[in-house]
């Protein structure tokens, strides 16, 4: 007798959750003796607490099938962390309260480590209350941070848009440098971790292009040093490329930019250290500068993903059904690397328990001695992640991105307020 | 008796001015009684002064090949505007005293504006002093203002590159909008003239997605009145997406943000008007809200170049050197519409006079009524300059891209350090 799925999207969006969306999709309609209807959260797990399920059977062929080359959340997300059992318990019971109600027995939950804690969560809860949950994860998330995963869905892109506009914008600053702009910096994602910014260190290749420094998180600015390097990379090229990292600290340790407002997680929200760098040079050397800041779009860019990045958010969505259907609980698919060249992968399960609020850092020896640049090693880790491009379709020159319709359907519960 | 040929790169760069360096050079080629070898200015017009001329036959033809799909001036360019003759007269000599040292009787010079007024006076200079140089004009600039032509190489893949990145990160932050930011600014280029902000609007089509504000530099922005839209806005679907030009002005006709310093044609150098408009919104209604600046990344992002941009170019640069071939002295090659759809067009010239110095400005009924959008008869002209995409190859994941050798060739003239 089959049972009921949900799914839902959670956090910051990528280029590629929708194609993890697609494989849930795609793989619970191949068993539909044990998966019988799958809804999505709208909004992505608020959806269930205010039992906005999202029928997608209702969604067309042709817009489920957009979703493999769609950016962002089709059916929604949210920056919302539930508390720990015990401090909101209701919020899970009225979770299972949804669920039972819609003969929903398979929770699929599309996110990063705060959101495979909560599936994490729900799982343990299931079992007491007495009302089974197949609890599965599916990893996302730009910032590249969870753990055993050889890495996560939504990374790859952001390291390819990153490598190229980095690699884009040294050629045009090199062409430029003899009587206009001397330094650029481009402001990247990652609040505590490096890994955004490692990804623009692909850029400088054998063509000797791509950005002379990176400002990574991990290695707080020693500003007069930094300074001199600069100094020197203009006195040597005639420019200076410059990626940083949103998240780069002072010496103090201090974020050298912070808006001071903080999002729902509590992580203080980030923007703008470009300018803050631009102005130390200028005040230092008085040289010409011009800074860019990626914010969204770097995220969002799936019309310059990456085929490993997009396959890989397939599969695993996929996987995760698979997985679900073979018996398996509180799980979550990783992508396990094979080896670096060819890069070659499979994919494996890990415990939920092993994969919650466990932050994945960029490793010490990812970071050149100098702390201005990437080694060889994180070369090879990062590489394979970015190859392969993966054109959406366009249309009138705009890539044929698609919105759903997000009918929910009729609810079964009484109104729940305690968001 | 063929003579020799200069082609110089001028001002800002472009993702496809390469593209009408390979023109130039394929058409040259073609024409060898007419045209012997043809060399590119180091650094666009200060490689004549210096007389720092490179072999192009000394470039691979591959790296050459290679011209079509690299963004930037292979050969290097510059923002320098030579003076009047009456100011500036040695400047001028210099260059007839290195061309003819070098047989060079033909001077491409591919730029904007100011590019095709030296160009005129050098062709004037050329005529009062016995030698005769050739001069014709290849359109460049992503600012799109030149007069006569339907449009300028390089503004095209700046469009497609806006209206792209404003669609993706709309539909991220709709995906988000219910916990998350409820306001995206992104700053594009465009100091007088708002071209690039009004390609953006291109991304609101019949999916609803894209920009719902747009600030022109042509519109001062009345603060009140955007705020209150920016609500009625947020009211109405949750969120707000804007695009600001560079070139924003106040009710006073101040730029919202200069940097305070000027570039060398005596512009003001500006950035970091996303921002400021951020903090306007955020101490009126507190909105969650993200910025993005563009900045090179849009004029360098050859991998997201518009086809139709990218054989303008070329096909204007061979142009170019018909036009030379032919007889012609002083024009440019320009792009003719014939119909906005299909878009048909057709190259035809027009004199260097009458494009020297020349703003062609945003139609007034290209802007909205409101102020805050493009109107329809604005879509039927940006929409064809989009059209079609034309990817460069990649290799390791990321576009190969290449470097010229820029070898220069043996000196015959004595220093010139008037630059």
């Amino acid at each position: 007798m089959p049972h009921n799925a949900f799914y839902a999207q959670s956090g910051g969006v990528t280029a590629v959750i929708n194609a993890s969306a697609a494989g849930v999709i795609a793989e619970a309609k191949a068993h539909p003796d044990t998966i019988g209807t799958l809804y999505a959260g709208r909004d992505g797990i608020i959806g269930a607490l205010t039992e906005e399920l999202i029928d997608i059977t209702a969604e067309s062929e042709s817009d489920l099938a957009a979703l493999l080359h769609t950016p962002s959340g089709a059916f929604g997300s949210c920056r919302y962390k539930l508390k720990s059992i015990e401090e909101h318990r209701t919020q899970y019971e009225r979770l299972i309260e949804v669920f039972r109600a819609h003969d929903i027995r398979y929770f699929f939950y599309n996110g990063g480590g705060d959101s495979q804690d909560t599936a994490h969560k729900v799982s343990q809860l299931s079992e007491k209350m007495g009302f089974p949950i197949t609890c599965i994860g599916v990893p996302k998330t730009m910032d590249n941070d969870l753990p055993i995963t050889d890495c996560c869905p939504g990374f790859g892109s952001v390291a390819k848009y990153t490598a190229v506009s980095i690699l884009e914008a040294s050629f045009d600053v090199a062409s430029m440098q003899r009587t206009s702009t001397k330094v650029f910096v481009m402001e990247v994602m990652g609040r505590h971790a490096g890994w955004v910014a490692a990804s623009a260190g692909l850029a400088r290749d054998e063509r000797g292009m791509g950005p002379d420094i990176i400002l990574f998180p991990e290695v707080p600015l020693d500003e007069s040093r930094f300074l001199e390097q600069v100094d020197r990379v203009v006195a040597e090229r005639g420019f200076c490329m410059i990626v940083v990292s949103e998240g780069a600290k002072d010496a103090a340790g201090e974020f050298l930019s912070s808006s001071g407002s903080t999002d729902a997680f509590g992580h203080a929200q980030l923007g703008g250290v470009a300018p803050v760098i631009v102005n130390k040079i200028k005040q230092h050397a008085g040289y010409k500068c011009h800074w860019a800041v990626c914010d969204y779009l770097q995220r969002a860019a799936r019309h310059i993903a990456s085929k490993t990045d997009v396959d890989q958010a397939y599969e695993l969505g996929r996987a995760a059904v698979r997985y679900a259907v073979n018996g398996d609980n509180a799980v979550m698919p990783v992508v396990v690397r094979e080896s670096d060249l060819p890069y070659r992968w499979h994919i494996d399960k890990a415990p939920l328990s092993e994969v919650a609020n466990v932050e994945k850092c960029l490793p010490t020896d990812f970071i050149s001695d100098d702390g201005f640049h990437i080694t060889d090693k994180a070369r090879r880790y990062l590489s394979p992640l970015i190859e392969g491009e993966a054109y959406p379709p366009y249309q009138n020159g705009l890539p044929a991105y698609r919105t759903l319709k997000k009918s929910v359907i009729p609810k079964k519960c009484a109104e729940f307020y305690d968001l």
